[in-house]
């Protein structure tokens, strides 16, 4: 057996050997990187959701699953500050296509509608078991602002774009309420709609891409912990996160509360939230808060620094502890 | 359940209902067609591999399997006459990552290379049940020389280039031999490889659509007579196959002898063939033969005539009956 990070750095050994002028960014990124002509990138991305690991038939309807594999996607492209283009979709199913796949793609080409993204490729194919699909996206966005991994500095701030944690809390949620008839009630939908449909943040990508302040992006779909390590290691340097800086809704709080449970596992381990994670000079923090605020109406929050050296700390008070890649492993579930 | 032809169907009427500037050709072709250029146009192709469906590991070693995994879109890109160039890789598997994926990595990236295609994109992810592999290959191509399925016309000459039947008369031997040791032996090796390690025809494609001879074109992965029922389809035309023109090798010639079985079924119905099926007037024919031996040594086969009307006939002799879609469906096995 190879580990996932083993594998991943198998092809992306592959990947490192080729030359080429067209090549701007491969494998490492939330996007392969390719030239298009003088002034524009086109932005490359492809995730596999498969049933029993990504998504359970049980509480997840598929309408709702079809957004979200729309979503998890153009969440990457947003994730470079790109505009997503055109999609292909890959489905393998063991029995036959179901009769619910027509609400599949109500879903699914819904949301590539909104984001003015078309369909232009499909395949179905008997599956073995479990229902397997494969989603690509291709975007394009202006070389000029393009955000990668690799620009963090000593010195920046990191910010995050909206609460953490809401994805988990509501898997648990769907998980825990499977027998109970209409699922979480009230706010608690709150953190069922981020597990089942996560909004992908094209706009506030674009926004924050463009506005030429931000020096490394990533989307956050395995956890802080491990995605903002990701993010370190690519630009060669470490990170110190304040816990009480991070952003928990109201409704993660009580339901932590309510089920006794810590809710920062959920906050730093916890998967698909696909907010964006972004570092910044400290220069540029009022600029960021308006321009978000102006075009998208939103707040962002600014959760601990860069640091030289490597490996992500939390820092609680006067505790410093490692947290790096302590996220969610789907080959360790 | 809903068939596979209507799921893709399904898929086509939410692609139809799309609107842009930037999409030339969207699902019902080999490729998708976008826009990069003022003269060149990008093609986009999925394929998704499914372990006891599409592949058996028993005689399916991890080098050629990877090699087929990427020779199955480069052969899209080949039918619409492009030259690939960047390609995205999705694997589940349902226990982590096993030790052989080294091997079909090295499979999979040397075809890539063989074909200057770079590899700059990939995910793993915990699959359930069984493994499946999904490629994406994006390709470019002149606009002027694209060819699509939609050209044919009544007495268009049907052209194939090479021998029909022999990927389905492979996978045939490997079912049987799995209980003797070492396999098939000699000339049966040529079915076995046309099965295990099909060759995408990307040069020959080039050479064809850059003639300005060639009417329609598409690669043979379902069976000729469910391929050609496509390429008729999309242009609104029928066609006439003569059986006695169908170009068949020694080698499943005598496989089919020795094991009484009709060759006629594998070479209509047999599919991963990838053997490039196209269309051209009857004027085109000694400048075509000549090309194809000029540039890639390949000798090409006249099979029958486009007509006008609609359906797929085979010509025996005096008899003709009609053969449309009647070819390998993932479904129905």
């Amino acid at each position: 057996m190879i580990s996932e990070r083993e594998c991943i750095k198998m092809i992306q050994d592959y990947a490192a050997r080729q030359n080429s002028e067209y090549l701007v960014k491969g494998i490492g990124d939330d996007c392969a990187v390719i030239k298009k002509d003088e002034s524009t990138h086109l932005l490359f991305t492809t995730d596999t959701l498969v049933e029993g690991v990504h998504f359970n038939l049980n509480w997840h309807s598929p309408y709702l699953l079809g957004r979200k594999c729309a979503a998890v996607n153009l969440s990457d492209i947003a994730a470079m500050g790109g505009q997503p283009k055109v999609c292909l979709l890959s489905v393998a199913f063991p029995q036959g296509v179901p009769s619910w796949f027509e609400n599949f793609m109500a879903g699914f080409s819904g949301l590539l509608q909104d984001y003015d993204t078309l369909l232009v490729g499909g395949d179905t194919v008997k599956g073995f078991h479990g229902i397997v699909i494969s989603v690509t996206i291709i975007g394009e966005a202006d070389k000029k602002h393009i955000c990668y991994r690799t620009g963090a500095e000593a010195g920046d701030m990191i910010w995050v774009t909206g609460p953490l944690g809401n994805a988990a809390a509501g898997l648990y949620l769907c998980q825990k309420s499977l027998d109970k008839p209409g699922g979480p009630e009230g706010e608690m939908q709150q953190l069922v709609k981020a597990h089942l449909d996560p909004e992908p943040l094209v706009g506030l990508g674009t926004v924050l891409a463009k506005s030429g302040l931000v020096k490394a992006m990533m989307d956050i779909s395995d956890g802080l912990a491990t995605d903002l390590a990701h993010l370190c290691s690519e630009s060669g340097v470490g990170a110190e996160v304040k816990q009480e800086f991070l952003p928990v809704s109201q409704a993660l709080k009580q339901v932590a509360a309510a089920k006794q449970i810590e809710p920062v596992d959920w906050i730093l381990r916890g998967g698909e939230d696909y907010q964006l994670l972004f570092t910044a000079e400290p220069s540029g923090e009022q600029k960021l808060r308006q321009l978000t605020a102006d075009h998208v109406g939103r707040e962002i929050f600014i959760i601990g620094r860069i640091v030289a050296g490597k490996g992500v700390y939390l820092c609680d008070k006067d505790k410093r502890r490692e947290i790096s890649y302590q996220g969610y492993d789907h080959f360790q579930n």
